[in-house]
């Protein structure tokens, strides 16, 4: 069935009602499935319009989804999801049925399948290409207890080209591992797939030849069925098979969209032997006209208007400017720089909409490298890049710059060679939980030799330390929030900003007999300055200081302030253990400056999802939990004293 | 010409005496390049026994080595070696033949290409596996400035398993760039090739074909030529193309070792357009009689002991029990525990060898992992078998676990899976200079919720520390130096550590008026115990902790020793930035506790490869260095008093 709008209030869906776990998918007929697979499409819709989020690659696993818990016997045999954004049906179908409208809200669903939330989730995912490397652990460790419940793990075609995935599979053929990878190619992961291997997907396909298991097990190369053909361009000629060189056995590829035969051969393939591959193919969007039609536009969508639960803008705060979103400042950085300076080339892995580069990446399409999910050659590109002279600027999320931290430390930074890092997604991220947490990079990018690092308070300052990062001759990088800044005045021309220099931003009562000086990074320069008006009387005066660089620190602003305070307040939206934080203290000691100092900062957990200023407020990084423990701090100071 | 003796003195080479810049190699006729290679096999021989170092890789890729520079006009042309132990040939041939005796010693060759020694060396290598991403940097750098330099890198067979070599080669199709690779198949990497990829290679083989560029640029396929034909076990039966699959254009595979037909082919490939790929089979240890027959044993040597120039032990110190190496405390930890608990399993990152695994895989062939060098699989494996109850204990070198850093975080801590690290190499690793350093991993852990973290004083705590992570139900890391411990008695019973519990070793002159604390980390225990006799005085008290616990620390300790001395200094063989002095300075000030802190450790910068004794010395972490720092540091307290 097409829908072509989503609904508003809850649909009748009275045989997906009846469904409470996925054993119960086992009694019903092939007409009922097809049925339950229309309910559950409708019922996605409505909960897409309810909660947002991830919605594309939802519509286009109904039937996947379905197929499997028909086949295997969940969760006592182990089905890993692969980045996990596209379970949303598997949530409704084990028991989270009611629950998918609460989906990454506090206090609800999680954005992805977590271990904690249920029995059914049996690996817990969010970055992308993980799910072979653990359906083959679990496979292996099963094996070694000789326990015969199968293990299955879906991957879409995007998470193929991520090196882990690769890895995965060359080790499961090594231990001729039971696994079945079920590969969803939907010709797209998040912005189109690009490379090798995307058009190996399409060779496979130009074939024109299925790989077909028949009931009785044998195995023949069969033309394509009926359903849809879909060519793609730029297919290689070649119709090898890369699976079936590394050693898997190859399946496919089918419809993925046909229930009655994804039934049929996941029955047959579930207890086959040997790594096994199963390559269906789906269209995102699936049953949702508007989104087949647009599915990048569709990947997530936000809540429909009339549903905003939550709201940030308190009603007597007006900002002075409008705020804009931090991905767009980098990318009019980018493509400002670009006009500037011919040696700027900008590389992202898979994140060109995300990252905020879609007017670079027209404007400059030979200056513009999308390398897929590929975090670690993204960067050892760049400096392969900046070895010939040219200055790559890489934009990547925090999180996933974990993904390519030996890259930054062996190939980049022990070089020193030029690259230019945006990291956006800097700090806590909200809806999308701990997995997308930028919550690290402090702490492991302070820790390397030979690169300096910046967090702006505001949009023009985030602005002015990208061209600073880029004038830099070194590796220099500029971590920024997911969403928008406090709003502020973008300046066109671009002002270089001096290497490892603070700024004061307010000073109250200076002439009271105690003073303390607030140290505030990026984005908790605002609430500090708050915080500070808050805080500030006759009898305590405050100093705001915009830090600026996490490395180096402005040691000799330290040195001054020191002479007029009595404490010092450390405040990042970055986890305290090894933070920005710790830098001022390591640096205080190190001039024998003796201060009281207040890490103020992420706690050592991690944290469940909720809107970005609820997770702020919980970790008292926000105007009134700051001045809250600074309070508490300047208290147990006077008793100490 | 074979060889079955290391020359000890220096033999007669006088070809390649007249060669100090490969382009003189293009006048050579193939009867004299055949000599070259003939002399180049005798010299690095010769080299190898001054030196030590890797040394079969370098003697199999002699011939490729001439060929290459023969065929492009290298460093105008970019040639990238992969890792980079097999480059001796090319440092030899690019004007450092006198110097090769000097590799990897303080002030000498470096044991790797680095930018910094040579023009030849384009980019700097060490870790495997990135020489297809930076190629292809430098390829594209070089299009877009419409620059015809060739580019071209070798890779071994080995590091192709890496999923970044993958990522590089999508991405190298994607962007059709005109980039060489030479794959370098020699059927082993470090201890032996495995998995889906080299059965694949082994398959290209079975073939018994090969992809020949005819002199006019005509694509045939021929049979083998008459060379060594060397059958492996395990081939897949697919003859299907896995490079050509992912859209390479395939030669060969041909003999490494057939010079004419080698400087054939590259002189036609050179110039060829777009992703292109030379198969080429070598024999480690070629020409070197025992290095052929026992590959692994000749992967790297030492140096001829008649050649000794430094020793590291002092005549008036001998210690008062053999040191044993950290590796074989781990391996033999592995072993009795596997024995005490079933549900043990141990992952390597096909350093089975190195992490001391040996005994361990032969014991328990079935509870032995070797995924081939594939860090990140290798750390997602172990969570996807944790999640199935099993103990899965990684093998892993610290700088190496950079390459994980993701998935540690990801996939292991914040599902809180128990998995246990054994965390080799970390600190300073002496002759592999600073690629291989693992002076971070204390910063980018302790950041990391769940995980603890602890470093062992000695060889029989190291064994207790991996008992207590491997009985602690969450992830838990020990991390050790490279080489030997100060020498121990190792318990044969096992005992568990009480978590984040640090012990006092040491307390000198317990009534002098004025006291400090040495607080050591791991390795820089020793030191600071004699450190702490030469400070001691009965004007100074001195205590010495062994801190065992990076995360959690013993802040009750902390709080303790607070009120009795007036100062602390940490210890520890890491970067001072973030690392554990730093997790000290963020306690004491979180407990309110004012006192200076002087923190010891590694500087802000990346430090040339010497021996790991002239390395610390330089970084003042033995105990004279910390000695003087400490009475430097004592004085400058006295001076603001």
């Amino acid at each position: 069935m097409m829908y072509d709008t989503i609904p508003t209030a809850r649909p009748a869906t009275p045989l997906l009602d009846s469904i409470d776990q996925p054993s119960q998918l086992k009694v019903l007929n092939t007409a009922q499935l097809l049925q339950l697979a229309d309910e559950l499409r409708l019922y996605l819709l409505y909960a897409a319009g309810q909660s947002g989020g991830h919605f594309g690659a939802n519509l286009g696993v109904v039937e996947l989804t379905i197929a499997l818990h028909h086949a295997l016997d969940t969760p006592k045999d182990r089905l890993v999801w692969d980045v996990g954004h596209q379970a949303y049906a598997h949530k409704v179908l084990t028991g989270r049925r009611e629950a998918l409208p609460t989906i990454r809200s506090k206090d609800g669903l999680a954005a992805f399948p977590t271990r904690e939330e249920s029995a059914f989730d049996t690996f817990g995912v969010g970055h992308s290409s993980t799910s072979i490397s653990a359906a083959l652990g679990m496979a292996l460790a099963l094996r070694y207890q000789k326990d015969d419940r199968r293990v299955a793990c879906v991957v879409g075609d995007g998470a193929m080209t991520a090196g882990m995935a690769f890895e995965a599979m060359n080790d499961a053929v090594q231990h001729k591992a039971d696994v079945l990878v079920v590969l969803n190619d939907n010709d797209m992961s998040i912005s189109g797939s690009v490379g090798g291997f995307a058009k190996h997907l399409g060779a496979l396909w130009k074939k024109g030849q299925s790989v077909y298991l028949s009931d009785n097990g044998e195995v023949s190369i069969q033309p394509h069925p009926k359903w849809a053909f879909n060519p793609r361009v730029n297919s290689n000629d070649s119709a090898e098979n890369l699976f079936h060189a590394i050693g898997f056995e190859y399946f496919g590829p089918i419809d993925g969209h046909n229930l009655e035969e994804l039934t049929r051969i996941l029955a047959l393939l579930k207890d086959r032997k040997g790594p096994r591959l199963l390559h269906v193919y789906t269209t995102k969007g699936k049953g949702f006209i508007p989104a087949e039609a647009d599915p990048i536009g569709y990947h997530a969508i936000s809540k429909l208007s009339s549903n905003i639960i939550n709201t940030v803008k308190k009603p007597d705060e007006s900002p002075p400017l409008k705020p804009q979103k931090y991905a767009d400042v980098f990318g009019q950085f980018l493509c400002d720089q670009a006009a500037l300076d011919d040696r700027l080339l900008a590389i992202t892995p898979a994140m060109c909409e995300g990252s905020g580069m879609v007017q670079f990446a027209s404007q400059y399409p030979e200056r513009f490298f999308d390398v897929a999910i590929a975090e670690q050659h993204a960067i050892t590109l760049a400096a392969g890049m900046a070895c010939e002279g040219l200055k790559p600027v890489v934009a990547i999320y925090s999180t996933f710059l974990q993904r390519g931290y030996d890259q930054l430390i062996h190939d980049v930074a022990l070089q020193n060679l030029d690259v230019t890092f945006g990291i956006d997604r800097a700090g806590l991220v909200g809806e999308d939980g701990p997995t997308h947490a930028g919550a690290y990079d402090y702490a492991y990018m302070r820790t390397i030799p030979h690169l300096i690092l910046m967090a702006p308070k505001d949009e023009n300052e985030c602005r002015q330390m990208l061209h600073t990062a880029y004038q830099y001759p070194g590796p220099a990088a500029v971590r920024y929030p997911r969403g928008t800044g406090p709003g502020s005045h973008i300046a066109t021309e671009f002002t270089t900003l001096e290497i490892g220099k603070a700024e004061i931003l307010a000073q109250h009562h200076v002439d009271a007999s105690q003073q303390i000086a607030l140290l505030a990074f990026g984005s908790m320069v605002t609430p500090a300055l708050k915080a500070a008006e808050q805080l500030a009387s006759p009898q305590l005066g405050v100093t705001v200081v915009n830090m600026r660089f996490v490395k180096p620190l402005d040691q000799q602003l330290l040195v001054r302030l020191s002479s007029q305070v009595s404490a010092f307040v450390t405040i990042e939206e970055h986890a305290i253990m090894g933070g920005a934080g710790s830098a001022v203290n390591e640096s205080l000691h190190e001039q024998r400056i003796l201060k009281p100092v207040l890490n103020l900062g992420l706690p050592d957990s991690f944290l469940h999802q909720a809107t970005h200023p609820q997770m702020l407020a919980e970790c008292g990084l926000n105007a009134d939990g700051i001045t809250r423990d600074v309070q508490q701090f300047m208290k147990s100071l006077a008793d100490i004293a």
